[in-house]
């Protein structure tokens, strides 16, 4: 299968240099952890304050980006690449992926973790072509896990366990969806205590996830439990897994989830948008655009007696639109 | 160092035999987990419902605590058993450990991770003597980490890396804790949508301790991050690496913690109970009660400049208790 201007044999090179790559950025940063463990880099809790406390970056993230970038660069000189520190430091504000190959990339996800030295933290490197992410590399070097994608050649944890994990076969959403479902949502950098702003409104959405079925105006989702690792990417690797069946968040840039979303729709997931429609039982579940900012993921499903997989995920999107709020997240000059 | 009735060589001989368990009973609890992924065990996602969806409890759990009680009795016939099936089948409810070596055990740590396959489940085995947590072992055999400790010999992560990671020097607490902290909470399973019941008092904690400072009335403690993890025990061994700042929850069972307590201890950290005193500032900050079901615990922490580690963390302390509500989680028959 070729997608693009790429033959089989080319996607599949590019695929192999992808997963390479992303084992080596995720040595330089564990490397770094080690160093820090070991005391041998100075004071081990020291970094930079960006916007407010929440909001770290490391000078790994700046030299993690270098080293993909430049490798990227030489192998494939023709390809476009956007990366967050990159774009952070660009004049442009404008989604900047096109119809060219484009690499997009987050040298470190989860930096909060990272500085805090909690394992959940990776570096993700999606491959966007004509608009669709068609590889996927996340790893996680504190754990040595490495997830990985591409179009045609199916979704693995460790190149070696096929995602979503549980495919023998693969199980339908709950019947009572999102009751039974693990749901995962992050608190994100965002903590103004503005009535009805962002923080409030993802408190009341996860609320209603959370709580018994029959609450809170028939909104009581009783999902089986509530999530939040502090990293986007890591958050789409388990829903490829199966391990989280729900992820809802705004917020967050194309880097945070391009090779998570890659990830995701090989392994069989649905990842649509946060913000429920005017009428959630009818309107159409349109693929999520990666700049969006506002990201609705649902697991890998198979078919029940009645449905098949697909229905059942449409069918969770709309049970979590009943229950969130819309998120106000926007492009600088869009 | 001897320990009660111990002598070193004694309790060296048992966390031994402490460790070598863990793991065999990991390696248990990851076998059933492959069964389930390669579809040999019949319905992949077959569960038998407790007191609610939320409460899962597997056959996996049974076996494991029947194996680790079989290995623990005839090893060592004369010290007391406490697991969580057991108990549940118990007639008594009342608080089980005395003076007494106990052993004190969850065979599986984090059941909805586990039904869900999210690698944060866990085996934890802790030996209680005098009670005071003496040994601690867990082990997470998805990712393959073992946390373990003994009085005197430090606690370690994979037996290599000593907790906390970042002891060269080990940081404060920060001056301006709970920010720049990350924050550790569980939703847990007492979803009911009861005005000032523990599912709002536990949100509208959680809510303080996120907001922006200066919101909430000077409740507002901004974070750096807010993680749940759906798995006490694991909670607890990120505190003891220093990967969580505070843990704050309410409802576990001694099994649930006295496995992450030992390490905690060991490793430097405090633990406390989690409802505020009538004085915050003035009240002594007391070693938790295993049984108490209340916790609130503070990673590792050196000194600063002007304080003692320990002042940083009941400094702290103080500060979680001014922005958290009282939960009410009792014994039965206490």
């Amino acid at each position: 299968m070729a997608v693009g201007p790429f033959s089989r044999d080319e996607l599949d090179e590019i695929y192999a240099f992808a997963v390479d790559l992303g084992r080596k950025a995720g040595k330089m940063l564990m490397e770094r952890v080690d160093q820090r463990i070991s005391g041998a880099n100075g004071s081990s809790y020291a970094f930079e304050e960006k916007e407010n406390a929440v909001d770290i970056v490391t000078q790994t993230d700046e030299d993690v980006e270098v080293f993909i970038r430049s490798a990227l660069e030489a192998r494939y000189p023709s390809h476009k690449f956007l990366g967050e520190e990159a774009y952070a430091k660009g004049q442009s504000r404008d989604y900047l992926i096109d119809e060219q190959p484009t690499w997009c990339i987050d040298p470190l996800d989860g930096t909060v973790n990272y500085t805090h030295i909690f394992p959940m933290f990776c570096v993700s490197i999606g491959f966007i072509v004509q608009h669709k992410p068609v590889i996927g590399v996340i790893y996680a070097p504190f754990t040595d896990q490495l997830w990985s994608s591409c179009s045609g050649r199916g979704a693995w944890l460790n190149e070696t366990r096929r995602l979503p994990l549980i495919h023998n076969p693969t199980p339908p959403m709950p019947a009572n969806a999102p009751s039974q479902c693990i749901f995962s949502c992050e608190w994100g950098k965002d903590r103004r205590d503005i009535p009805d702003g962002n923080m409030h409104r993802k408190i009341e959405s996860f609320v209603n996830m959370a709580a018994e079925v029959g609450s809170r105006n028939g909104r009581g989702g009783m999902v089986h439990g509530v999530r939040s690792l502090g990293s986007a990417t890591l958050d789409l690797a388990y829903v490829a897994m199966g391990s989280f069946d729900i992820w809802w968040e705004g917020g967050c840039w194309e880097w945070d989830i391009a090779a998570g979303a890659a990830i995701l729709l090989e392994a069989g997931g649905l990842m649509t948008t946060a913000n429920p429609p005017e009428n959630v039982d009818t309107a159409p579940i349109e693929d999520v655009r990666l700049g969006s900012r506002l990201y609705l993921a649902i697991r890998p499903a198979g078919p029940s007696a009645t449905e098949s997989g697909r229905e059942t995920q449409e069918r969770t999107v709309r049970e979590v639109w009943r229950r969130v709020r819309n998120l106000e997240y926007s492009r600088p000059g869009a």
